[in-house]
This record gives C-alpha cells, structure tokens and sequence, in this order.
C-alpha cells in the first residue's frame, strides 16, 4: 500500500477524531490515597476491566515513574511537589492522546493534586480511594507502617506526615466497607458513565 | 452491564495483550535533525497518516512538552539534557502503553539520545531528518537562523552549536531533496513493516 496525496499537516489528530476512533474519551483518574488503602490494586484491576471492555487505558504508579521519569526526584518537601506535579503532566499527555490514564500515587497534598487537576482541565476526576489509618495499618502489605512506628521512614503520611484528603473528588472508593469487586464495579461505572462518547 | 468474577489483580495489562488489540506494537520513533529540517511537518502528517489507518499514535513536541511536563527547565547544557532525558521517558512510557510515540525535538547530542534510546530499549527507533544548515537556513520558517545569525540567539543548533547527526540511525528521511510525500512514504512504510503485529 501506497501514501496517496499527502497534504503536509502542522497540527495534531484532533481529540475528537481519537475519541470518535476509541469510542471513549480520554482523561485522567486521579487515585489519592493512603499507603496501603488500594490505590495500586485497584487501578491495576480497573485497568484490566476496562481493557477488555475496550478502552484505551494504563497506569502510572511508583514502578513505572519513579525509576525512570522521576529518578532526579528526593522525598523532600520539594521533591514530592515536583514528583506530583510531574505525573500530573504526564498523565494529561496520556488523557490528550485520547487514553484513560489511572495515577496511582499517594499524593497527599492538597496543593499538589491541585496542580496535576490544572495540567488536565476537565478530563481530570479526582478518585478518593478511602481507608482509615487503622484499617491501611492493618494491612500494611509491605510492612512500611510497622516501619514508621519504629522511626525507621521519616514523614510516613497518615502516622508522621499529614494525609489531606479531597475536598470534592469526583468519587469516592471506600476500602474499608467495600470489597475490592465493589469498588471496582462502582469505578467501572463511573467510567462508563463519563467517558463513553 | 456489571462486572462479574472480579479477581484483584496486581500486574498490569500484558504488553502483548495491547499490541493485539492495537494490531501494531507500541514504539518510540525519535526524530531528530537541525531546527527547519521538517520534524515538526513530518511528525504531524506521519502521526495523520497513521492514524487514519488504525494506528494508536502521538507526537510529542515543544508544543505539549515545554510549556508543561519542561517548563523548570532551561536551555543550559544541563537544562537541555534533562529536557531530552525526560522526553525520553514519557515517549518510552507511550510505547510500553502500546503507542507509536513520535518525538520531535533537535535534540542535537549523541549522549543525549544515547539516554533517550536506554529508557525505550528496543522499542526505540532513531529517525534522522537530514537536512543541511543552508537548506534549513533557507527555509528559516520562524527566522530563527537570521537571528541566531545576528547573535541574538546564542548556542544555535548549526550556527553557534554543533549539531552531532546519528551514526547508526535506524533510518534517514533527506528533506533536501524529498518532497515532504516522499518522506511519509519512507516512514509510513518503516513504521507498517516494524510495527504491524
């Protein structure tokens, strides 16, 4: 096959002509989150659903960002700005190429969220992924809250640093009541819901 | 429709799942050549090009990139490399998504693109876009050269800083003496021959 009558272009495919062609708008489902409330399962189930569902979608969590994009990035105050703020770029990259992009990041501070809503717009929707203290402690899949106990993390959210939760997320996930199937089902929901075109 | 049999899951979409569903792999073409050598033009057209037959693709672009995810970064030589470097992992975050990531940036230092290449591993594919300085100085569609050529812009790509062309680049389109449909043939047919699954 041949390329026929090639018109030189200096603009992008627009968003509309992606969202026509995935049948699904792109956006960014933005998890917060304690350490061990489910943000990680979640989206990696989520994202699972969806694709087979047929959506465009993928997530951005520590494994694929902090050694990569964000290697330059400490746990300082600054550093955590700059490591949110960051993901929040990439992950409006992701929702303008017409994807669902799930960030699974703790991301505590209310300032921080705000700016990653900002590099979105509207294809931004806050997820709260709600766990007490207590209940994440319990958990504690990888043994890091016994470890702040201890003193052994510094600024540990939730035990020695402050956890500020959404003031107006789009939705909220309840991790403590809900099981991991009713979570999902009321995501999937909401996807289908705001997202189908 | 509800979700049924929900399982936890704690691993993402297999790769090979993505590139059966988008029928082509996802990949990392990283075009780079002089300022007025046509990267912009030929990403934009390739990525309608391949668009229009069924391919998920993205360009990035100091349009997206430089106001955003780079905007703390400046044209030092240090500002330049992390610009490149960061470039080089959200194109290889694209492809690992199952994208066609189409970079277009001058991105003038081997080093450089050598760090771009490491983050995609063997989903990178270096495209040079040979042009000569006269041709480019020729064009000069944003009267770059002419002010770089008055010392207003200093470490100008080709007239105050070098430029280091590919040694081994996986393929060279020559915009000096191919029309802009010639080069999106030669790509369109690179990118159906390496990526079609």
């Amino acid at each position: 096959m041949t390329v026929k009558n090639i018109t030189p272009v200096e603009h992008r495919v627009p968003t509309e002509k992606r969202h026509a062609r995935n049948q699904h708008r792109g956006g960014v489902l933005w998890f917060t989150g304690l350490s061990g409330s489910g943000k990680s399962t979640l989206g990696f189930t989520l994202e699972e659903v969806l694709f087979r569902e047929g959506f465009q979608v993928y997530v951005l969590d520590g494994d694929n960002v902090r050694g990569g994009l964000n290697r330059d990035v400490d746990f300082s105050p600054e550093g955590r700005a700059e490591n949110i703020r960051r993901i929040g770029e990439v992950a409006a990259l992701f929702a303008d190429a017409g994807l669902i992009c799930i960030s699974a990041f703790i991301s505590p501070y209310r300032a921080d969220r705000a700016t990653a809503r900002a590099a979105a717009g509207e294809k931004f929707h806050e997820v709260f992924v709600d766990a007490s203290v207590e209940t994440c402690e319990q958990r504690d899949p990888k043994g890091l809250y016994q470890k702040a106990r201890r003193g052994e993390i510094q600024d540990f959210t939730g035990i020695s640093a402050p956890y500020e939760p959404p003031e107006k997320p789009e939705l909220v996930v309840n991790t403590n009541d809900q099981s991991i199937g009713e979570c999902i089902e009321q995501l999937a929901t909401y996807v289908r819901a705001n997202f189908k075109t």
